[in-house]
C-alpha cells in the first residue's frame, strides 16, 4: 500500500528529471494519481511507462508551449507543442472556464497533444467554479464502425461534471464502447474469455477472446451490433473524434499517433498529434445557482431512491463508485500490482528517484 | 402514396384550424413532414392525433409567447409558453444560432415546451450557416437506471449535424436507448417478440415481450446490461435529461409531462413543462471554414471506405440513410399506413380540413 502523497510525490521527481518544469510534472503526477484513487489504475501509475517511453523516443516535447491558436469570446483551439496530454488539457480547460467566466460558456478544442489520462479529472475542474465541465478525447484507433472491420475510432470517453448542493456532484465518466482496453488486457492475463458483444475477429466475426485486438480483430461501439443500437455508439465515438480533431486541426480516427513508444508513428497525418475537447457553462448563465444545485440535489436523490432490481446492487449516480473509492484510498493507501510496481522501481532507478 | 406538399398542406390547415397562427401551424407541419421524408414515421403524421388530443384536453397554448427569460452573451433559456413543443424548440435553435453568430457559439436551454417530434431538424437547422447544430430532449418516462425497476428517464435523442464540401452533411439522430418505444409497439401489433437487451418487466428480469411498457416494464439504456455498458447509456440520458430540464427550469426526468392525452397530467411537477437543450457553433470560431469542411470531407470518405464485413451492409456514415430515403420520398411520395390515414381523414373531418 501506498499513500497518495508517496505516488505523487515519485511521479512528481521522476517527471522532472525527464526534463518537465516543476509545475507540469506536478499536472502530470496529479492527473495519475486521481485515477488511482478513483480506482482507474488502467490510468494511472501503470501509463508511467509508455509515457516516458515516449519521451526516450523523442515523441512528445517536455518543456511545450501551449498557447491559443484562434479564438473567439466563447471558443479557442489551443496547440499544446506536441506536449503529455495532462499539460494541454488542463490548461485548455482553463481557458474555457475564463471564457465561460466573461461570456456564459467556453468551447476549447486542442491539437498536437497525448494521452491526456481521465477525461473526469478536467470535466471536474468546473465545479468549484460552479460551472458544468465537460471532457473529451480522441484515442488510438481500435474501434470499428457498425457493419465495419476497419480500426478507425478510439474508445473515445465522455465526461461530464454537474455541481450539486448538499449532495456530491454528478460526475459521468465513460468510453462510447462497451469495454476500455484495459479491461480487455486483464481478462488476457487472466486467460480468461469474455462475453460477447465487446469484441469482434479480423473478419468481423463475434468474438470472446480478449486478446484479439493482437490479432486485427476490434472493440464494438456502445450497444454491440446493430440491432441494439451499435450505430448510436459510433455516432457518439464519431462526435468525439470530430469535436476533437477536425474543430481543432488534430489527427483524426485512424490517424492518431499511436500513444504508446513500442507502435511506430504513422506515415499520414492529417493534423498535429491527438485532440481533445473541452466545455464549461456557467451555471448562473442558466439559472441561479442556488436554484440550480438544489434541484440536482433532488435530481440525484429521486435516482438514487429508484426501486432496485432484486439481487442486483443499489441503483448508482455517476460518479459514485469513484467518489467512494477515493474516499478509501485517500485514508487506507493505493494498492498497486506487482508487475506496475516493478516497473516503477526500474523506471525510478534509471532516472536517479527512489521509490519506497 | 402522398406528396410532401399534400401533407405539408393539410397539417398547416388542420393546426390553423386549432387557432395557431400561421407560421406557427407551417412549423409544426414541416417538422413533421421532415420525419416522415426521413423515414421516421413514428416522429411523423403518427403524432397529430396525440398533437391535437392534448390542444383538445386544453394542455397546449395553440398562440403562445415564446420569450426569453434569462440570457448572457453565449446562452439563453427559452420559456415555451407551454407552446406545441416545434415551436420552442425552432425559436430556441434561432436564438442559439444568432448567439453563435457574435460570440462564437450559442447555448439555449428551454422549458415549458412540448414534445418537438425529431431532433435532429434543430440540429440541422445550423447546417446553413456554416455551423455546427446539436439538440436534445427529455421526454416521457420509460427507461429504468441500470439496477432499478423505476421508470425515471425518457428515451432522451441526441442529434449533431455537422457541415461538409461536397459530401453530404453528417446528422447523428439518436436514443440513448437501444430501441425506440415506436420500434416496441410495431412489433406489438406484428405479434412478435423482441430480442434481449431491450426491455425488462416490472421486477427488472430481461424480457422480450414488446408490450412489456404496458405492465410496469421499461426500456434499458443503451448499451443492455451492466456488463455490457448500460451505465453509460444511463449517463448520457442524465445528462440529457438534466441540459434540458434543470438547466431550463422545466420537470426533469420522472416528472415530464405525459405527452399523449390519454394520460392524466401528475400531481408532483419540479418545473414547467418539458424540456430542451440546443447548441450552435460557429466553424470559423475554431478553424477556417474551407479547411474544416475539406477535412470532413475526407473524415466521411475515410469512413464510408472503411472495410466491410462480408455479408453486412456497407458502412454508412450518421445520416445516410435518411438523406436517401428523403430523396426517395420527395420524388416518389410517402406511404401511410390505413390506421394513420383513417385517424388524418377522421380528424380532418372534425376539424373541416379534408384529405385525399
Amino acid at each position: 500500500m501506498y499513500s497518495h502523497t508517496q505516488l505523487l510525490n515519485f511521479t512528481k521527481q521522476l517527471f522532472i528529471k525527464i526534463g518537465c518544469p516543476e509545475n507540469n510534472a506536478q499536472i502530470i503526477a496529479d492527473v495519475l494519481v486521481e485515477a488511482e484513487l478513483r480506482g482507474i489504475p488502467s490510468h494511472g501509475m501503470i501509463r508511467i511507462l509508455d509515457y516516458i517511453g515516449l519521451y526516450e523516443k523523442k515523441r512528445i516535447n517536455v518543456n511545450p508551449n501551449v498557447k491559443t491558436v484562434h479564438e473567439t469570446p466563447s471558443t479557442a483551439v489551443v496547440d499544446g507543442d506536441n506536449s503529455f496530454g495532462m499539460i494541454t488539457a488542463k490548461r485548455s480547460m482553463e481557458i474555457a472556464i475564463e471564457k465561460a467566466e466573461k461570456v456564459g460558456t467556453g468551447w476549447v478544442s486542442s491539437r498536437n497533444s497525448n494521452h491526456y489520462g481521465i477525461a473526469g479529472y478536467y470535466a471536474m475542474m468546473a465545479l468549484k467554479h460552479d460551472m458544468i465541465g465537460i471532457s473529451m478525447t480522441n484515442a488510438n484507433p481500435l474501434v470499428a464502425p457498425t457493419w465495419s472491420t476497419s480500426r478507425l475510432l478510439g474508445t473515445n470517453p465522455i465526461a461530464v461534471a454537474i455541481p450539486a448542493n448538499k449532495q456530491a456532484p454528478f460526475v459521468a465518466d465513460f468510453a462510447t464502447t462497451p469495454i476500455a482496453r484495459g479491461k480487455l488486457a486483464v481478462k488476457a492475463k487472466l486467460g480468461e474469455n469474455v462475453q460477447h458483444g465487446f469484441v469482434q475477429d479480423k473478419k468481423g466475426i463475434p468474438s470472446t477472446n480478449p486478446d484479439i485486438l493482437k490479432d486485427g480483430g476490434a472493440i464494438l461501439p456502445l450497444g454491440g451490433d446493430y440491432e441494439h443500437g451499435s450505430h448510436k455508439g459510433y455516432c457518439m465515438g464519431s462526435i468525439v473524434d470530430i469535436f476533437s480533431s477536425v474543430l481543432s486541426g488534430a489527427n483524426f480516427g485512424p490517424f492518431v499517433p499511436p500513444q504508446v513508444p513500442y507502435l511506430p508513428l504513422l506515415d499520414k497525418k492529417t493534423g498535429e498529434g491527438l485532440g481533445h475537447f473541452f466545455g464549461a457553462m456557467r451555471i448562473d448563465a442558466f439559472q441561479p445557482k442556488t436554484e440550480f444545485k438544489e434541484k440536482i440535489d433532488e435530481w440525484i436523490k429521486t435516482f438514487r431512491n429508484a426501486d432496485k432490481i432484486k439481487g442486483q446492487p443499489e441503483v448508482l449516480i455517476p460518479g459514485d463508485p469513484e467518489r467512494k473509492l477515493k474516499e478509501i484510498k485517500l485514508k487506507k493507501g493505493i494498492k498497486l500490482i506487482p508487475a506496475v510496481k516493478n516497473d516503477i522501481i526500474a523506471i525510478g532507478k534509471k532516472y536517479g528517484v527512489n521509490f519506497d
